[in-house]
């Protein structure tokens, strides 16, 4: 099986972006991580991660037929893409929506998600485990309905 | 390390509730798998449902100092209750928030939720499989935070 | 045909409660008349009021298989109860939504049923009438659909 | 006694309109039902159906001292009607406002109704069975109050 | 100098209708006494009353070059009527919105009208008289306009 | 194929009403006009104009079997008529909705359109030209249909 | 009999002030030709000008038993001042409120008058003619309601 | 006389709840307290605390004519019960609404209260004080209304 | 200890303002018994009142050192003045908010207080024992607190 | 003359995205129909997709003297990108908003498009055919504006 | 050149008020520095400062054809007063509008300014330095536009 | 020092887009000349501008640690974008927002930015100048925080 683990804008500056909320590990840590976890798991994962909205927007239309599911923190993105929500409808590979804080409990503009429809779950607030709790929810989905 | 399992109203209805929603599993079945996950991570975990407000008010106060923590799927009450929300502001015991559907992608009342900003985290829309992963979730959280 | 009455927060104050609003006739009197007109229909009724809400919720997943419909009376939690909502939706016995007072002309606040959507149909403003116009709903509905 | 039985926009068109929504029954046979329902009660019946929000004032306002009561069914003028709105408040004759759907299970745009405040009480929801139970509140409440 | 006096649903009633909100005095005799005013100021008024939004349209329509200026009484019309909106907007003769009562003192959505914004000025509250002032800020701003 | 050209309140004042918005050409050109271009592709053209919702609706209901589509224009009832969205609903005619100007470019109040989720499409901001759009959108949806 | 002309902020800027919107005549102006009408009709005129909420606020009060009537015209206070409209409530002397432009046809935050629930009625839009228009709907409301 | 002391959900906490809002006094010594105040104003003072909605309910219907007045902390069911709100409407029993911290100040939800509109008046803010003073206001009230 | 009672626009009316909300008790006489009762607890108490929102401001930017808090019942002002929530956040000295009438049980635009937030907590509804209770309230406050 | 066809967002997954809404032509083949369609009428064709809104204000200001016109499908980017609005607003080139849906039927988020103020006109909902409707809308409105 | 320094509620207390937010500069410094900057552009400075709003619309009247412009910062009233926008409005005076604090990054209600749409340009967020911002912004207006 | 001027889409397009909002003055003109101003302050200064979100925050990003501020014009993603936000959050290079045009007074949805929480400050209205405003801004809040 292959997974894509899709990061949208400011999650490369993880690390140094707001550690109180967001912790100090970096994202080359929880990709490599995640890797560990996929391996041991007989899943290959791939990374990717853009601030571009449109380069998500193609990879998650190229995964069709090439990924077997997305991992998808879509940052910002997340609140304002009706582009994003459309692309992950375009195709047939499922998705899991992690974020790292509780989107619940921040701004209300963070509250609602526009991609949520479209993504078999949502999973917030475990910090680096929001990862890995999303990488073992694609598995045991994919079990259920394969 | 000692978790309680809160259900709140009309989960024990699980198996014959809405199944083109919840599925066919009960309640029973969930309880007796999660216990067994619990049991292989050292985890003594006990269970609880029920359909009146006061009495998932009052097994919240009571786990303060008797339990790590406490996964939770507060059901309707989710998106009403104010007293919910200020009995886990008013213990120490941390509370993962679970649901079996994916409640952004449902009826716009069931987005919000009055809980969240004093749970931990949220993880909804992996069915039975939401119930493991707030119990990973959990067990991962107090592993990094005691 | 068995039917359930089932009252919720404050009819049990019928009489003394408000009377400009909803009269001086009790709960008893309502009740009794009620069995009487079943009984005329061959219909066995039973009667349950409570001012709490998880009782409620308790009477309408027990009513599962052994009550053939529900003339329902939510009171207050009419407009606030999402967790009775999903009670009602959770079996197949159907309900009527009835109100003695007609509450579209009273406060902003009435004017939303949170349980409507999963009854048959609402019937409300006609004081003690609603109960017997209920009933006979009912009885109609259960002949046109058996 | 004297009842008048209005039907709004659309009414005309029962039998072949939304059949899922509204059945198979014309307006033609529940008028027929309903005159022979009246004549059981004694009361004499009069039928009118008019697409015209204007014919419909008209007619409310020609009931005034005339009918006894009117069964009003105002169609998709329900919600954006103040004129007959101001038309019922206009006379002494008693409206019970009625609807074959269950409107507060619709299109959110079809919950509230404009006339509800100047009735006597709503019935939505029980198809064909609505007139006749807004037949028997209406005698009721003429009954009670006179 | 031609006015039309145009009125529109319920305020046929006038006398009989909710006399507690707009007085005893008819239709007939605000009209006779306008009429009166009118002559004493080399007016020519013509009367119209209709409870049909499109007959109002049609006398709005065709005062196109014939009147000089309408006084108008939208009565419900008023808050939910584009149609006669723009039935103003596209002809070149002045209007001169008026009501009986104070609609900025009642419900809610009496307080918006549609057509306010496509008419000279507004006048409410004042019962028999607003026609009355209506007829002299009719006259008054044609004399300061032509 | 027989079409109806269906035109609401106030478009019988083109040529006069509003110019800069609406341009200087007449109701009549465009009928005439839009008929030759459906002679020119085998289509009968009927015409209707009407500033009565009542007159409107009955157009729409007797369509019924008796045209094969219908090109609509429903000038301001487009924002405030439910009762015509369920005469469109009530058929099955298809119809395309019309309107010469960009109605998204206007007031708020305008944007908003009750018929458009049961009509085929819209086509608006174009002037006399909406009517020819309006008429080969039609002609195409039709051959695809059928 | 004795008049109060009230005018609120920026009226004593008349003349000068967006003269597009409201003319160029001065408040010495219309106070003049105003106080003429008045005593025309026996009525002596007072007129005060103030740009200070607190000191037509004194102005009112001070009404109370000395003034048979007010025209008022608060300017900017009438959309934002609670203040204002308890100052009226407060006294018994009757206060007819008016506006020089139309304030329904402004910007949105005009369409609402804080103190118009509190007054007889609202005349607005009829430039310097507000204020006489104001004149006669007070001395009407005088004569029948003394 | 007898008063009720009635606090709602979560305030069996006070001494561990939130100490930072609600101070560290629990609950047995604020009730302690005013036990004495009540003594020594010759006053029979009962104290009663529930989490469950149903229990305030039904201890509000038994006060009817047992006590003379009730001091009401509801606690998260201010903002949310329309129940409470009908139960306090239903008896002759007059009702002080008293929060400890000030409502007003904290999240955007707590800043309504449902049952405010049938309680005599609210105070809130004061901590402990706020039991106090809510006992005199009740106290005075009695003596000015009996 | 010296104590500011600070009074807003139209208090001075009390006794013939609106006496069926606020009583017949005149300011005067409030502050003449308010005098007493601080006296009685060695509180020297100074009493101002305005209708000048800036009047009010001056005043509470005055008590900066000079009083050591202020009851403050702000009036109209309340709703509506962010300035005076300002002159209140910009000195030291607590403030008590009162109110004489239950201000969320009247219309919608007096349940939400502006200066709230930066206040102690709000007494409301208990007519001239508010201010009592205000006095109270303060002092307890400040024995606290000192 | 020369055209440009520019397509936003997940346009390029024709065919295979949500083929019961947007039906399983690819967009190779609307293009290469569209092509010759313009050659018919002497019109060269330039056809551009992307998902990235970048690129997509990038072409729209390379138009500006380049093209005589766009027909513009901006897919999500409908209803988020200020951007795009301020890109077309920037050129003189026209702009036809087209989609392939009736976006007024569909979720209420697609109800509102933010470059409609800034387009000649918007045609939605003819599948495939709402190109075609496009490209002679913007044909027949540089005949009649050139 | 002349300019007006106006400065609004609570901007005297500058220096004691809420130092964490305005920091520790009085306005007397605040006014000393930018008259010397004034100098140095051969400007002369008048400062004025009150908490009345009538007194701040006074000046700005009178600053007609006195200043060549005003630098202003309303304080608490630029988020209630129309009225003060009524007198920007009424004048020739170019006005500035500035704040010491990022009014957009503060609570909702200081997010809108009423006297924005009438001023030139807003500064906001640069403390003391917003003062010498605003004088330089205008005094570049004034080159460009005289 | 180092600062970043970093200009957002469209407004490359300055000198022929809206110029009767813009002016004519070019983006290159506008860098030359800000880089002039900046020489004379001894700062160095980069200009960048894109179309591309994605761009502008790699740009921000990349400014931590290389850049001592950044002026920025986000132009429309200013009401936009999350992502945006969250860049400038994820930085510490401090930002100055600026706008050429007063968004405050144009149309409603620009009134809202969303990066002005994360920004030092907005200036805006002032055309060219609210650039060098913006420079002076972000020169001086080094001054004093560093």
């Amino acid at each position: 099986m292959k997974f894509l683990l899709l990061n949208g804008p400011n999650l490369n500056m993880l690390g140094t972006r707001e550690p109180e909320k967001y912790g100090t590990i970096t994202l080359e840590y929880i990709e490599k991580n995640l890797k560990e976890v996929a391996k041991q798991n007989n899943v290959e994962l791939f990374c990717y991660q853009s601030n571009h909205e449109g380069d998500l927007i193609d990879k998650i239309q190229a995964s069709n037929g090439n990924f077997d599911g997305i991992i998808f923190n879509a940052g910002g993105y997340t609140h304002t893409s009706v582009a994003l929500r459309d692309a992950i409808a375009s195709v047939n590979t499922p998705v899991v929506e992690i974020h790292m804080t509780n989107i619940h409990a921040r701004e209300e503009f963070r509250h609602n998600s526009l991609i949520s429809p479209v993504c078999i779950g949502q999973i917030c607030g475990f910090g680096e485990n929001s990862y890995k709790l999303g990488f073992y929810a694609l598995l045991e989905y994919l079990k259920n309905n394969n």
